[in-house]
């Protein structure tokens, strides 16, 4: 029963951790949400690349024209964002179209692709038909799923609730993604039935928006990963950071090296 | 006239039998129903497969992100759902996307695909054009392919209804699928109907929601079975149930054993 | 110009005539309209594909479930019905989705295929170009294509009214079919305009629901014959007649033997 | 720069046109319009075909059906119209789907393809795309493109008024049409602006509906042969022509002997 | 990671480029707005051409009609515009259907391929998957990718909303392209911005209706040079001018040359 999948699939996931754990720097924001999102420097692609290359990551997300044009210049395994959308057109429940074919992930070198799924959207059969090709396709050259998997739509009432984030999960291991990037509620008891519910899926927190301080962050941190998440997919809480790259070493830390909050704080002072 | 198709399939649909009967255990009910169908170490597919593999059935159906990721530790038959949905989104008419290829159910090392049809939903067309890619392939690749017909949709206002159920059995059979999966509604002689309007098209009784005693479900059992249905593709009723493996033996004890139900019942006492 | 096509099809419609006329057996009602058009053993399509093989025709229609399933036991030329939908889902203007490929119609040995037209119906452009697809397609492979021009849909007031009918008529003309389906509303002189405006493509009757009597049913036959119709496609007023076999033969009588109604009735009292 | 495209195009053109002028006779009528447009003999297409091949044409327009049925004996020159629609469905904006794929107008023998195009139509993105995909097929098989631009649709308050026409004209050259079937509205500066607007795709008048008398007809062609029209393409004014094969040659005496009207004239009287 | 890409692309654009900078001639008015925006003898393509030849141009931007039909007697660099719509159909938020595939743009010698992106359309998802196989195609060829952004549609209240431009200047980016021709808001300030937020994407100033005077025209191009914009992309204010070469060299003096705007009028003065 096709256990060259597996066991490919499996090695490719190998190259994307740390001790078996998971830190990814993303940046797709500035198609998602904007320049709003990319405040100072950080508009610029190289200054984010440039974390990329030097803080301790085990891959950078981002969408196919920030791959052809800058990625060349940088040393970091390319995590590419296949799909996505703005903000922009009239309010509708949420589908992102394909924007870079899988080819064309592997031409541009990327060691895996990414998908957001939006359980609940009214475009629920077309988002799952646009994902089994992409899965099929990526697991055809050896490159593992991150599906983003984000409730959204009116029928979702609260993106948070935990039933909601449970099925979602559920969601992506059934539809065959090898890691779940899912937002976190808060509840660590949660969390940790997401990660059962993921199965052999692994569970990246998304870091979200800036978080109030690098203590707080790193709090979430530590619980993600003691609720049994496999790793984080983290953009504004990095990049926005005043030290992102020192930021990075301090979640690795918490999250791969059994440090407390306190000693990775400490990093941040320097 | 083609009689190589029929050969193949049949060939291949013998595997899928004991003594001329079928009996499939089904966990597609995480992505259709969510976490609540599954609860406690239900939730772990690892728990499902080992079901599967020591229960006494002819295969185990699942969706393509568990059996790429489980079945691979398992000896069963690989029964693999290639379309679905949640429950999430507005409701609607129903529609389930193709979520597997064919293709790709192949290299998994599957023996039949499984494929649900609504009949009486609005997006029919939709449907009808979906199975007939689905169908065509498989039996390119000789597999045999399940057909849950499960009539649903505003225009559908008792799915129990015996002209609609005899109604899709007969569109399971004219639409070319080998096996139908299908609800029992209580009354045996609707069922002798659903069996003798699919023709050779072999009728499975869908397990359905847990029944109130191992008896009652022993008792559904044996009154589809007499009514010349082929098999069975039960899911909560025996991964539910306090003693799986049991359960299973139980149901073959009346299905291919000719025991009575207290017979079987004994089973369940150990 | 072209005239390959020409030759290969006359030559394949040569082998579904009979001294230059057509009768053809159908059973496609069960998916169109459900079991309630397949009384008693019409249910069972083995009793179906034996008045095919023994009754006096040129072939039989039926979807690709049955002809997968039976075909391969019986001698009668296939005539695979390629697109079909059920009365099930809610009312709408009718469109008919592809069912079978015309590749696997080849596969199973088809000698023609039948595709239904819905003149009037708002799904006029899809229906033209699955038509135009499926006419390539079996041409392509020297198949004869059968069309069903049934005008309906919100904007049909009256599908009987001559000027549909010849309207019809023509269309089925212009987009390729070589062999017509089409009504008979009682009137031999509409029947002739029908026939006119069909041109070379050549005009069958369709039989409807069972007749009156078997003279009533003999009269339409005569008088579509004489009209200039090249034959006829039946399925209730031969398989829910009591003397099937009988029944193809009186109608042979006055199509092709040039009997007259009283000496063909006659067949059927014995 | 892709000068072959150029010449090809130019020598398959040279082809179609006298004196580098062009006459084509259309029968597409039957599909847009129904019988009724076919009154007495015409309702036969090898009335039609008789006329195409003894009138005096560069080429003859049709559908499919009618090619591959009766093409083969006739001399003409094919000019396939390969998307289509009725007058049956409800009325909605104008679309017109393809009906005959440019590799079945090439194996047909076609020197030329036709396709209608509604500028104004709500269906336009549709439309485009559909010609672009038969414009680029047919110039690679070395085929010239005659577009029918009819503005037409809900927006389109006047299909007449000169601004429409002339920026019709201009849709057609910039989407690569290589002819452009045009209505005349009656005043030759507005056909001259056309004519401008369509630069080197060569502008064809259309027909339209039956003139009052043979002596109108052969007016409008003076004037807009004059407005440096490169051509006609006729139906109904020469098959319900009393006399078709004089009228065709009538026109080419005012197109391209530059015969005055009168003289044409007595050519009807014969 | 994938370098070749970037290195053939960087080569293709130095050919479109003249010390580091570009400007384009654009005529895709014909098919965008009509005839109305191109008077007198600007609706003849020769003569739109000759400007193209003989002005100081890096190319000259049009649709596969005119590049079909004139392009192979001219010396110019070709950006094949490869979508594009009418404004004749109802109002509706924009969508442009690809007209041109990109192979055909390489069989017609282009250098470079051109399309057009609206932000804030409701049909921004069908735009992104256009744009992707475009994008993705012209790649593959080696050519570079100038995408029109053109916010527009109901949610955009203000499509010169310097937060607007700066959005679609970043999606531009993200999405791949390789020059993105913007409007110019006539804020430096906010052209800086945008510049920044395309990052390696270059930016180039639409030309846009004719303006008041040539001086405010080069005034806009010596402020949008000075803002960082690598070039432009201009039709009528080049061909709606009365000397359209001298125009030309003017902003190239004012663009490449570092003269002042008084130094530049001179030429128009001759």
């Amino acid at each position: 029963m096709g256990t060259f999948f597996t066991r490919d699939i499996d090695k490719a996931m190998n190259k994307l951790e740390t001790n078996g754990k998971t830190l990814f720097l993303a940046q797709d924001q500035g198609l998602e949400h904007g320049p709003k999102d990319l405040p100072g420097e950080t508009i610029d692609p190289d200054f984010i690349f440039d974390i990329a290359e030097n803080g301790e990551f085990d891959g950078f997300i981002c969408q196919k024209g920030l791959a052809e044009k800058y990625a060349a210049s940088y040393k970091c395994n390319l995590v590419l964002k296949v799909n996505g959308k703005t903000l922009m057109p009239p309010k509708d429940d949420p589908y992102s179209p394909v924007l870079c074919s899988v080819r064309r992930a592997v031409d541009l070198g990327a060691k895996a692709v990414g998908f957001t799924i939006f359980p609940g959207s009214s475009y629920e059969a077309k988002i799952f038909e646009d994902f089994r090709q992409v899965q099929e396709d990526a697991h055809d050259f050896g490159l593992p799923v991150t599906a983003w998997l984000y409730p959204r739509g009116k029928s979702i009432k609260n993106d948070l609730d935990p039933d909601v984030l449970a099925y979602s999960a559920r969601v992506g291991l059934e539809l065959g993604a090898d890691m779940l990037k899912m937002k976190y509620n808060g509840n660590p008891k949660d969390m940790e039935y997401q990660v059962r519910c993921a199965g052999k899926a692994k569970v990246l927190m998304a870091g979200g928006p800036k978080a109030q301080s690098s203590k707080d962050f790193l709090k979430q941190v530590q619980e993600v990963d003691g609720a049994g998440a496999k790793g984080f997919a983290i953009g504004r809480n990095i990049w926005q950071h005043e030290t992102p790259i020192a930021m990075s070493k301090a979640i690795r830390d918490v999250q791969i090296r059994g440090r407390d909050i306190y000693h990775a704080l400490k990093r941040l002072e320097k």
